[in-house]
């Protein structure tokens, strides 16, 4: 029996010591070495090898090494492979103190202190209050869901949206298509953080942000594909949307050519609103490995086929 | 008996019917008009009118409309009048907004990734959790202790230097000068948050940035003048400190020539951290009235002239 890394060297390297001393019986490999592929019962990967079934008849269990899965080829992977997301607390932290600092940056209108910098000018605005600023968070999953109770905490006017139900301490709720437009309609600060699936892909949209309140604001953190770029542009060139934070963009890396680079009101960055931290995902990993090992097999981050997330 | 404010027309429009309804019998002038000076028991003003006690020599309260009273000409304003500080919840929320806002700039690494975008350059660099960024505040009076409180809420690994010992849950304190150093020494973003007095003018010096860990970085949220700009300038160029974030500056408005404006590790916003709310501060300040009418003489916002705040 063995567990198949494909993953940085910075995580091997501590991976594979902390599960050799705690699982000496289960043979741990380094990818492009996989010993004898039919011992392979357990993957860690961001991108897993092709032909899997083929190549690793007895794979039980495909972990992602992110918290998606959408760069998974699900067809690919054969229906009683158990896929497993990455939730741990370094991931969500990471999370939660990016989206605390996009909102605040545009709570507090720093583009344009920015560009005062630029121009050597000193000129005061009158700063809102944090109460007065209704942030808007969609996708409440392992991730969203902390964001949004960090956000009501700071004090914003804070409401979620999702597919299904949830409940969020001080968090305004809503959920499913017909209450998306409510949403939208007292939504500031929009902060994106779903899934990405057929449903949600081009989701951030002329539509959608014809929905916001003039000059509501976009941070995008979830997956490139959730915006059509055009749009935004568009939205932002007409005063729909007053300003993007975007981490995540389509195709990444965001082309030296393209437009949202100089865009005064776009701010981006280069997809690290959040990593894994290897040792606290080392450990969930083989706590998860433990767990599965000892029989379990209902894991909050076990993936819905269905939902493709 | 009358109440005299010298301040703006916003505050004006708000407080003086707040006053009229809560205390119909005390008067309230809107400066330049004062009617009979001789009248005048309590005075609001950001920078008090000249010759005090000669033209109103029966004032026995002076307002300071901000969180400092460093504007104050102190020898010009009689022993026997008492000066009460803005203390109030609306800029107690805002200096904790901004001062998250920029340690989050500074923890997250976002003068690079700014720089990277006016180049269009796509590249990732791993996340630091907050816990692995230790944060100290110096001043922990009724702005620094609740700014120090959320850094450590939102994960910071957080410390406070004040000049008398203070208590603060999960913040290490350090008092006095004894215990300075020790305190800066493990210290990765520093944020003042210090009165401006004789002891603390210019207290932001080559000595000080000497004593933190080489890339410190620097925010300074209290006044100009207790940061020696040359010597900031210096320790930039040498990588002693690694950034700074200046609401404040010395002069202010800062010159157009001020080479702080074009440094690429310095981000200067115009003293907009935070403003006193007009809504909120009205409530604290006719409050503080009623109870000083009532013959209230203790307030924790009074400030001890020894002490210079």
């Amino acid at each position: 029996m063995s567990f198949l890394l494909k993953s940085t060297r910075a995580r091997a390297e501590v991976w594979k010591p902390l599960f050799q001393k705690a699982l000496p019986d289960l043979a741990f490999h380094i990818w492009p070495e996989t010993g004898n592929p039919e011992d392979v019962r357990f993957m860690a990967a961001w991108e897993p090898p092709a032909d899997l079934l083929q190549r690793f008849p007895n794979l039980e269990v495909l972990f992602s090494v992110g918290a998606g899965v959408d760069q998974f080829d699900m067809s690919a992977i054969p229906e009683h492979v158990t896929i497993i997301r990455m939730i741990e607390p370094g991931l969500t932290d990471g999370m939660v103190d990016y989206v605390l600092w996009a909102t605040l940056t545009l709570h507090r209108e720093i583009l344009t202190y920015l560009a005062q910098q630029k121009q050597h000018v000193w000129k005061t605005r009158h700063n809102k209050i944090a109460s007065q600023r209704r942030v808007g968070v969609m996708g409440l999953g392992t991730l969203g869901t902390p964001v949004a109770r960090a956000l009501a905490h700071t004090g914003f006017n804070c409401r979620g949206w999702s597919r299904s139900r949830h409940a969020v301490p001080d968090v305004t709720c809503y959920a499913g298509g017909e209450e998306l437009d409510a949403f939208l309609a007292e939504t500031d600060i929009l902060v994106c953080l779903l899934p990405l699936t057929d449903a949600t892909r081009g989701m951030l949209n002329a539509d959608l942000f014809a929905k916001l309140p003039k000059g509501a604001q976009v941070i995008n953190v979830a997956r490139g594909a959730h915006l059509v770029t055009q749009d935004l542009l568009a939205a932002l060139d007409c005063g729909q949307i007053g300003a993007a934070i975007l981490d995540v963009t389509d195709p990444e890396p965001l082309p030296a050519e393209s437009p949202l680079w100089a865009h005064p009101n776009v701010l981006v960055t280069p997809h690290v609103a959040s990593n894994s931290q290897t040792e606290t995902a080392g450990r969930v990993l083989l706590d998860t490995v433990q767990r599965y090992l000892a029989g379990e097999r209902d894991f909050p981050s076990k993936v819905d086929r269905s939902k493709g997330y």
